[in-house]
């Protein structure tokens, strides 16, 4: 059964016309929503909250991705395949960077840009609402085996994107917070290997100058207490315990976090 | 393969017990969320919700649509097949008006009043909860293709509801909001076509009294500043660029809008 | 075709997670979402949403359910058959008490910890997300008619859960609030036939000392009175029509609540 996700950040009701259109395309496709709730043209949230999901999706799947603060201008529409023949996924979304960091972590990748209107929505395309006219029915032939070639032109100049601005400096770890989860946990682009190359389980960081207990689950430490840990997608976190770390600690997705190894 | 739609006021846990009661009726069927997130009570913006996608759907989807302030009450049930044939569309739900934009949008509409108890769940009528005792499994039943007539009598006294009740008055279009969305743009009553005869791309308008730029997408003006377009629902729709035009406004869905054409 | 039913207090994304590993074991499985919004390590309302949606679900629903304080200790994971064969349907979560109301609602139970590595995600299993790494692969599993028994062995020192910890004590009704739904309704485990043992529809009731209507349904009262009734799930529930009794009575899940018959 073809397997189709959706990231956007269209709050409510936009993603059900997506839905439609997709199911009058592809009518035995499973759709699955990685989530709707990506901060408003936040680029780099989206691309994360794909990233970190992606690696746990079966060959073959479509991921339509639609954070595009650019529709209706003349950025480009992107199709790429990623991974080796077997394990390959797909990527519908613009050309912002949003669908690099995922695709990489599959492996090598092909991109196109989307330019045959064959494949798009035949009523006609809006100028605000790309996601449903351009990216859903894009997205749903790719579901049922068009081959990625039927989109366009390859393109080699797309828009990059990836989590490495991250830095070791001494006994310091400089990094970006790249997501806050609905929990209120602040997940760090400081990946587990370089963590645990200076720093041990059961062991105390500073977080902006405020020290925590370096752990491995959220129940290691007392309620309301504040602690590190590596989260479930590979990357430090900072947390509290039943609490919420975001407003502890005043972080947000694009902050700055200095973590000091003690 | 069958496909259901649901649109209600319930936010969370009811819808899950609607689907239940779906799938062990017809259990093949893709469902596809439009919102459960409509205002409580707010008829008239449901109404616009369906509206506004139904276009969207393929032939033969069931619409079950549940904003029902009159739930328990005397008010009937109703099942009502829409377009003609080869291009029908169902929809189900309580007879305040919900339904029959969506239905009329798509041709012809054949109302039908929902008395027969073979077609609801068979464990019990409860009086506060008809989505799941009688919209879902009725909805249910007619996506595995039980003709409309089994659901009962047909009737042409059902409430009717529209979105007509704009007015253009010298250089005033006199309109309604019916609908903010999640980002805060709003949506107002007033169609494109109407629209497009007295205004033109690029050219500007006031919204209650305030100058805003008539533009084709979201990004034509600067972040933070307010714009009018035809959104992809079709109407004109007042939004600020990556802010929020209800707050900023301070409008909500019923209250009434004037544009003014300059 | 197999039906998984999720329940979480995990918000938004990790659930999509869950999905792709379910989605990977199991292609044809339909889910249902029946909330991810449960308070963080609510347990007694993760149990009563799961409960009172169970008897709608049909034959070999699998349902995976996750509030899980006690991820990474040492607390068991566990599998249950519930209910009579050819009505059974089955329960994957952590050992809490969390799965027991819902399970025994449908007849007898069996249950199994959860020790077989070759029913886990392949990848390994972090600290932090046994949802998507234990409990999402194990359903699947079921799902595709994997036999209980492959799980592990059976156990019966499992953590009990009930909500029969009500009183009556002259006209005094003693319970507890179980839940409050996304309207502010605030429902009690004081369950229908108590309830109507001592009162009828159209009398009055006190609500910890205030007088509120006992009738059918929401409409019975006026805009933004407040009443008591027979829920859909079954139980007492104080409600505001059209408005939010959470907030009116000042009640939370958990909160004691005192009705006396009048």
């Amino acid at each position: 059964m073809p397997l189709i996700s959706l990231t956007t950040d269209f709050g409510d009701l936009y993603p059900a016309a997506m839905k439609a259109v997709i199911l009058g395309i592809s009518p035995e496709a499973q759709i699955i929503d990685i989530t709707h709730s990506i901060r408003q043209a936040g680029i780099r949230e989206g691309a994360f909250a794909l990233y970190s999901l992606v690696r746990y999706f079966p060959q073959g799947t479509v991921h339509i991705v639609v954070v595009d603060p650019g529709v209706g201008t003349s950025r480009r529409a992107l199709a790429i395949k990623a991974g080796r023949t077997g394990k390959e996924q797909f990527f519908v979304g613009p050309d912002n960077g949003l669908l690099i960091p995922a695709a990489r972590h599959l492996g090598e990748i092909e991109v196109y840009e989307i330019t045959n209107p064959e494949l798009m929505l035949k009523s006609g395309i809006s100028a605000t609402f790309h996601g449903r006219d351009i990216f859903a029915p894009v997205g749903a032939h790719l579901s049922k085996g068009t081959p990625l070639e039927a989109v366009g032109s390859k393109v080699s100049d797309f828009v990059s994107l990836d989590f490495e601005n991250f830095e070791v400096d001494g006994p310091f770890l400089l990094g970006e917070i790249i997501f806050a989860d609905s929990f209120g946990n602040v997940i760090t682009n400081i990946p587990e290997d370089i963590v645990l190359k200076f720093s041990t389980f059961g062991s105390q960081v500073e977080v902006n100058g405020r020290k925590v207990s370096f752990v491995q689950t959220y129940g290691s430490v007392g309620q309301g207490e504040s602690l590190a840990l590596i989260g479930s997608h590979g990357f430090l976190e900072i947390a509290v315990n039943k609490g919420n770390a975001a407003r502890q600690f005043g972080l947000k997705s694009g902050d700055q976090v200095v973590i000091k190894i003690i």
